[in-house]
């Protein structure tokens, strides 16, 4: 059996093939462009391979309710060539197979529970802090979703005391993304986070912020696991002072795990969290037809 | 098929036995005492039904955890004579029925979307705005937890502008429940709630802090009805002030349902939505032993 994974990034898309399994045993990636010039690369890769299902863990907003008409498409995204775009109906008219579709962080978060970090639970959930902030979540086994897909980066966060810049988000300002997306960092230190590295208040600033999006994540979803990814996350120095930060607030109010450098930790897949996601998704996707 | 159901409560308790549609045939209350006098009601209330399995829908902390060795215990409640209590086992030992665990809230979200006014979703939120604030979920059809039960209700939110109350909670002072429980607000004004019907600023305030929980809600759960129970959300005048804060503070970043005043209602079940839960709690565990 053979399952096609797409990870369809803003700046790039990666796809896949892979066994039912999970293994990969080809990948290719691209720049996103245009949806024509992008789709054309993915069908082409995929034309070499006889795959039975294919999942797309995509970008958003996407709408992911199964009764509306616009279910598989990408809706008001910022880029604007992408706006109300199928992409799930695209590759399933190119293909003729079952696409299974989610968004690009509930797809990390499958990729993690079936063979990353979060391997052998029936909970987890996966943040990415990089160029946007998103989390996606397995609840008892299945991605979370209900009206819609979550969109967990935009959560409010109290402004840190010493934190003078005013955020980045064009809709809530400081929330979440707007304060501790790697872009709101380079904004507020005038360098990039890889230039910062030795600065302790630039990471206790970021530190803080993240630690109120786990205690408003554990309160609301109690995961089995927490694993942060993206761009902003190999400063892994953040991991102790998120840590010790998410203890303060918490303030014994509930338990937390024994050792939280064993619950709150790196992607187990590396960087091929989505993609790996992606072809579990679409195996759910085969699976559903073929029970 | 007879189901028994306990809302176990920090001030009362409610025993019930209901058929398998969940409807009631004899329900009682009675203050809560020492877990041996309060247990001996409930005990003497089912000895003259022959119950197929019991559902207990508890104050907490409970520990919902199955393979924990304080399964079906209620843990670090601060009612002492209560703490590492075990409710659950109590009561199989007494009528050899199996017996379904879960939350209050929990409890609740199960009795509305089986009965109430989620009924036919598979996904709701039921918040409780009372003594104290707490809220239990329902994912596609099955309750929400995970590492354990989540606590909403201990939430971070930002301090409305014009609020000078410093927050009643224990562990974080002004979280959500600090600021907005009955209690606080009552310590706030120095009135109950109900003699402050008509003083707009009392509401403008507690809609503040609602709305906001709703937001974190919305954007981490996205759940498919919000249901507010509780005595503070018998203020009616609050929904309105509620759903247009809410729309303030997402600032169209998600799409919000066409209309919020079917999404955001009073429990269909009035007082009786956490009872209702735990019949249904006993009819899961009943099922879950004869599938």
């Amino acid at each position: 059996m053979l399952f096609g994974g797409i990870e369809a990034g803003g700046t790039k898309f990666v796809c896949a093939v892979g066994d039912e399994s999970g293994h990969i045993k080809e990948k290719v990636q691209f720049l996103t462009r245009t949806p024509d010039e992008t789709m054309e690369n993915v069908l082409t890769f995929f034309s070499t391979f006889n795959v039975n299902a294919v999942g797309i863990g995509s970008f958003g907003p996407i709408d992911v309710n199964p009764s509306s008409e616009t279910y598989g498409f990408i809706t008001s995204t910022p880029k604007t060539a992408w706006q109300h775009y199928p992409i799930k109906q695209t590759v399933e008219h190119a293909l003729h197979v079952p696409v299974g579709f989610s968004t690009d962080v509930n797809s990390a978060a499958l990729g993690e529970i079936s063979l990353g970090a979060a391997k052998g639970l029936d909970s987890c959930l996966y943040m990415t802090v990089g160029t946007g902030i998103g989390a996606g979540a397995i609840v008892k086994g299945h991605i979370l979703d209900g009206l819609s897909h979550p969109e967990m980066g935009h959560i409010l966060v109290r402004r840190h005391p010493d934190d003078r810049y005013l955020g980045a988000c064009p809709f809530h300002q400081d929330c979440l993304e707007g304060l501790a997306s790697g872009p709101a960092l380079e904004a507020r230190w005038g360098k990039k986070g890889v230039e910062l590295a030795n600065q302790t208040e630039v990471w206790e600033i970021e530190a803080y912020y993240i630690a109120q999006a786990l205690m408003q994540y554990m309160l609301i979803l109690s995961p089995k696991k927490v694993i942060l990814g993206g761009g902003v996350m190999h400063q892994k120095q953040l991991f102790p002072l998120i840590q010790s930060k998410l203890v303060e607030l918490i303030n014994g109010y509930i338990q937390l795990p024994a050792s939280l450098s064993d619950y709150i930790i790196s992607p187990g897949l590396g960087n091929d969290s989505g993609i790996v996601g992606a072809i579990f998704l679409a195996k759910q996707a085969y699976e559903k037809l073929h029970p």
